[in-house]
């Protein structure tokens, strides 16, 4: 073996405990808040500094479980390039206690293509999703106090419910699940909220009685809408959260034609999110072009308004470049030499493992702006 | 804080230190005969155990530095998922002393969508495309010793080298760089071989003196090819490993028009490999076809032969398979609970740290077959 060191560039693992000791560290306010902010920034920046983003694409099977593994890559131009890998199995928590979504989330330098950070996006995933939630409800519903409603009570509800928090002050939210154990232990896991939760045993209930409707189920391909259209406020805002998939559904059609319907991402919420339902003429703009451009709202002020959210790797990139600020800041997280340099980078069994500093500063940590 | 424990699952990590430990413990000799063995049989299975590949794609650019970062998805049909994601930047060896190709496997299991293991696979890609060559000259070219010629001595020629030695008995090497100091380097990198290694100074005294040849160079987009066509012994069999880009070619098409031309996989050689220069009658059936049915070779034994590699991801996990059993056998490597899995599936922010064996045998071990 060749006595030279080995070049040395360290990869950032923020595993289950990095991750829970963020949320410690931080509190998941702050985490919340700073993931809405820095969300709403990069939706501004896109214009100047854009993103080339790949359509989410994986493989799709029925054994050995229901599921999916998909890949959700994004490039910054001129800057790092993040991918999501997200596993989707509806059968997780009933079958087995674990999350239907299990995610991690991966950086690449784009000097050297080092891998700069892995991180379980599990939480993430949620936060992020909800502080989208947030935004597309900032702009689409004045500021009042809100009735929330909740339909589909599970993880992602918990997210949902904690970011619209952060944006508008919540009365109360009215919840409704298909399966009541699942209602009934939303009342425990939504309790740091400090918001009384009404637990109805209709959909239609709810949609008839809120300000804000999140619609978060794992309807079953091809057995939606999960609520039948019918009454509700005139400045109903949904984020419609669940479809995520062709023919997955949550949302009635004639609803969705009445309403300002607000996509993450066109293209994919047209094969995958509510917008399958709709002609692509009655899709409204972009989230990010209405961040840039909130003006752009107002004519939609009052009236029924639907953000479908399908999920864009740009959120992912900033969910992960949040978490490893806050790590870098506070010391958290694992640096690891994943990936073997050789001395002589011709000698690929060559090189011993001392450590040799050849940072890039590019490559080896993050900005401290959090 | 939700009191009852999380889930675990670990996820093996096989850093730079475990994968140099693997090399160390195992020897390269054996780890070389391991990967080729298992290629072997993977591609022997392919026909009754399929796999799901998808094309590679990727992100190119040219700044902040001439570049790719791409991904490799195969999917063992009921069985795991395996991407690997690779970057490729040409200047990193002569600007920053590090390899062109750095990249990283992963693995996730299709029951829950857990992240089985992550590994470096910065020599594992090196050794598999060594091994991948190894199989198609041991199919293509008959038993007695042969002049082994090699084209761009770099990181690929070692692994080349040493693959094909172990399947054949090298005679002497005869070998060619365009840079003298890279050409000088490899009699040190290659001495662990034990084979004469004569160096030239023109590609086509190779090319005239050799039973195998290996090119395995950097060519530009656009320079290609690296060697003229001339004279040549009539059973010369070629590896040429280099070209994996639109443009990028190394063999001149005159030499191809008049080979059997073997691609590891024809719609991407089609693409980025030496096959981009052939109408696609005159290509030939893909490596793992001639392993599956080695008759099909008997009337090109003794002729011209081309085995076009541009990379496969079900050679990486066979790589990562391999890596990850002789990790569980000599105990090396990480096993880190990556990814956060709360107690209730349903409380992203709840769960405790603690650990709680649910262990699903299919997704957290290898079996040990090596």
């Amino acid at each position: 073996m060749d006595a030279r060191p080995s070049a040395h560039l360290p990869t950032l693992v923020l595993d289950a405990q990095s991750i829970r000791r963020i949320v410690d560290v931080v509190g998941r306010d702050r985490l919340m808040d700073l993931i809405i902010e820095r969300l709403r920034s990069r939706y501004i920046d896109l214009a100047a500094s854009p993103a080339d983003s790949r359509d989410r694409d994986g493989f799709r099977y029925d054994k050995p479980a229901l599921g999916l593994i998909e890949w959700m890559p994004t490039h910054e131009i001129g800057g790092p390039v993040v991918v999501k890998m997200v596993g989707y199995h509806p059968t997780n928590p009933v079958q087995r206690r674990l999350p239907s979504v299990i995610a991690t989330t991966s950086m690449w330098d784009t000097v050297t293509g080092h891998l700069v950070a892995i991180a379980d996006s599990t939480l993430l995933t949620a936060v992020r999703t909800g502080a989208a939630s947030a935004l597309a409800t900032e702009l689409l519903t004045d500021d009042p106090p809100v009735i929330l409603g909740i339909i589909g009570l599970g993880a992602q509800a918990v997210t949902q419910a904690h970011a619209i928090s952060r944006v508008r002050t919540i009365d109360r939210i009215v919840g409704f699940d298909v399966d009541d154990d699942v209602a009934a232990s939303f009342l425990d896991r939504a309790s740091f909220l400090g918001v009384e939760v009404v637990l109805t045993d209709r959909a239609d209930a709810v949609l008839a009685a809120v300000d804000v409707l999140c619609t978060c189920t794992s309807v079953d391909i091809g057995a939606g809408p999960v609520v039948a259209d019918g009454a509700h406020r005139p400045g109903l805002h949904i984020n419609a959260v669940g479809a995520d998939f062709p023919g997955k559904i949550e949302l009635p059609k004639a609803l969705l034609e009445r309403a300002f319907v607000v996509p993450d991402v066109t293209s994919q919420c047209r094969i995958e999110g509510e917008c399958q339902q709709l002609d692509v003429r009655s899709v409204g703009p972009e989230l990010a072009e209405l961040v840039r451009s909130p003006t752009l709202t107002v004519p939609y002020r009052g009236r029924l308004s639907v953000y479908d959210s399908t999920g864009w790797a740009v959120q992912d990139a900033v969910a992960l470049q949040v978490a490893s600020e806050l790590a870098e800041l506070h010391g958290i997280g694992d640096r690891i030499q994943l990936e073997l340099l050789p001395a002589d980078p011709y000698d690929p069994y060559g090189g011993a493992l001392a450590r040799h500093l050849l940072l890039d500063p590019r490559s080896s940590s993050f900005p401290q702006t959090v």
